[in-house]
């Protein structure tokens, strides 16, 4: 086990000089701080270059590589973050899952899940990640001190999706039949998957990270009232985990209008908002008020200059009136969900210069 | 021009043998109507023995072939209702657009519109369609006093994204760069469109259908700010001629708990409602209370009997409460989206089956 890592008085989030540690502690940031989901990745011809001949899933468990993909977006674009490059199935992999990422498709699984017995025989993370502890220092080391380290976990209904289903799914049937009519296999599943989550994001806390993001891909497929009794309790418990060890909680879906509320009585600090749902009245669905991270909408960022700084101008000016209206407690500039494989860099790094200005 | 069909007194849908006209007219159906989206199709062995060797969209221009898979489901199931079968870019084809339904992925366009000028050039339909007249007639023919006929056109949003992103898209990044880098270009488009459906909904209601339902499947990825500008007038105008024409109307699209106001100002008579919003909560979503359709998750058709006994027993309970509360006028039973391909049909009629129970 871990020892937990508080928060001491003197390095209070309220005094750190990063901006994404202020807008989370909910004091006005130096700047309004910003960083893309998918930041890392395709969209930089850099990130293509490393890549090249090595295994997306590989290339994870390579520290140098790790930090270096991490880094390049930061040193390019001036985000005030970094989010540690990453896959959904990492964990599952580390655990002794047997998946591969397959070009073109997404994850695979070597066996999908349907009885409780499979589901039960799922392995549970328990030991060190080393290649992941010595990316995190690396990637440590490349930040200013003004730049903010973002872990990163997929959600356990996202993992679960991809076990039950094994592989990228469409329609989720196979998810959702288990659900509601093997329901002791699905909780069976959710509990082996927690444990795992929160290993994964305790090893990358110990090793520096600061801030972390909770991402449920999938979780816009279900409805609320599925969400709430087969999702949320695991959830809560991840979130939960991280919050002892002092570390603030980005917690985010896509197509989650209709969860938003519940997915905020999970209890991350930070909601992240697709961009379906203006801030503004995204604010006024959560239980208590949050800090909102959001909601570009990355297939404007396509769309040229002056349409990004108007739709820039808007999100900023909706999360600003839901924290003068005290329904919002900060904002976090990002997309409204990751940054599209053709998008041009210099679009994005314009992008951030204009978040800045605001 | 066609003459309008105005309903005589004599032929009041209140009056009407058939449930589903009965709901629509708000009154008490003799039993409550349900039909489903795609319910002609993949998932019926007879559907896909008559289309072996033939290609989907020329099956469309088929008579016999299209009466035939249109009447299957009905004859199998003992729906309400027989829906048009028929595909979204049906009506492109007719105006001479250069599109193929390609297996696996979708329809494809010969060339993908991006400027004002190739969106001032997309053909308008304004002929007959022989074909689909005579295939309607022979469906008329097949059904009994108690069944209506549903005719269908794609919205004009779905039509522009498959034509400016040339063919299916996952992100709609060209659409959505379109309709903010270059309107001007985007309203040509759907000014070209939008007499394309209009004149296609008229074909089929000169022919015989007495229901129609515009489907927009892409639009929950915009907006409402962008459907409001750019979306509703065309919509609104489709809608606004069929009802000239003295048909009642259903308008559905996936994905827009968001968008159900807005979409509702389009004035149908039924809004079809996607599963993730329950029907008394959609219901409050509207401008004016409507008759709603749905919304069974088409994944639960894989979970059994008894799951789907249950979801039914929900959804008309739902439905049920926003007709008490005066929120709603009536339901019709459906699904949230179309039918998936692999589903049993023998779940189909049991399900609907359990909805004539309630």
């Amino acid at each position: 086990m871990l020892a937990p890592i508080l928060p001491s008085p003197s390095s209070s989030p309220a005094d750190s000089p990063k901006p994404l540690l202020q807008a989370i502690a909910g004091v006005k940031p130096t700047r309004r701080p910003v960083w893309f989901m998918r930041q890392a990745g395709r969209s930089l011809p850099e990130y293509r270059r490393v890549r090249e001949g090595i295994g997306m899933l590989d290339s994870c468990f390579m520290p140098e590589l790790l930090a270096e993909i991490t880094l390049q977006p930061v040193r390019r674009h001036d985000v005030d973050a970094a989010i540690l490059f990453s896959d959904i199935v990492v964990p599952l992999k580390a655990a002794g899952v047997g998946v591969e990422i397959v070009a073109g498709r997404g994850p695979v699984m070597e066996r999908a899940c349907s009885s409780a017995d499979e589901c039960a025989s799922v392995p549970i993370l328990e030991g060190d990640i080393p290649e992941l502890t010595e990316g995190i220092g690396l990637i440590r080391q490349g930040l200013t001190a003004s730049q903010t380290l973002i872990g990163f976990a997929g959600a356990p209904f996202t993992l679960a999706s991809y076990l039950v289903e094994g592989g990228p799914s469409k329609n989720h049937e196979k998810t959702k039949t288990m659900m509601h009519a093997n329901p002791h296999a699905w909780h069976t599943l959710m509990q082996r998957l927690t444990p795992t989550i929160i290993r994964f994001l305790e090893i990358q806390i110990a090793a520096g990270v600061e801030v972390v993001q909770l991402f449920d891909s999938w979780v816009g497929f279900i409805t609320e009232r599925d969400y709430r009794e087969h999702v949320l309790p695991y959830s809560t418990q991840i979130l939960d985990a991280v919050a002892q060890l002092g570390v603030p909680r980005i917690h985010f879906g896509v197509g989650t209008g209709e969860l938003l509320g519940a997915m905020s009585e999970a209890g991350s600090e930070v909601m992240g908002v697709d961009w379906r749902v203006p801030l503004d009245v995204a604010a006024t669905r959560m239980v208590t008020p949050r800090v909102l991270q959001g909601n570009l909408d990355p297939a404007l960022l396509f769309a040229g200059e002056s349409v990004v700084r108007d739709e820039v101008a808007r999100i900023c000016a909706e999360a600003d009136r839901a924290c003068a209206s005290g329904d919002a407690l900060g904002h976090i500039f990002n997309l409204g969900h990751g940054v599209l494989p053709h998008t041009d860099p210099d679009a994005i790094t314009r992008a951030v210069e204009c978040v800045h200005q605001h």
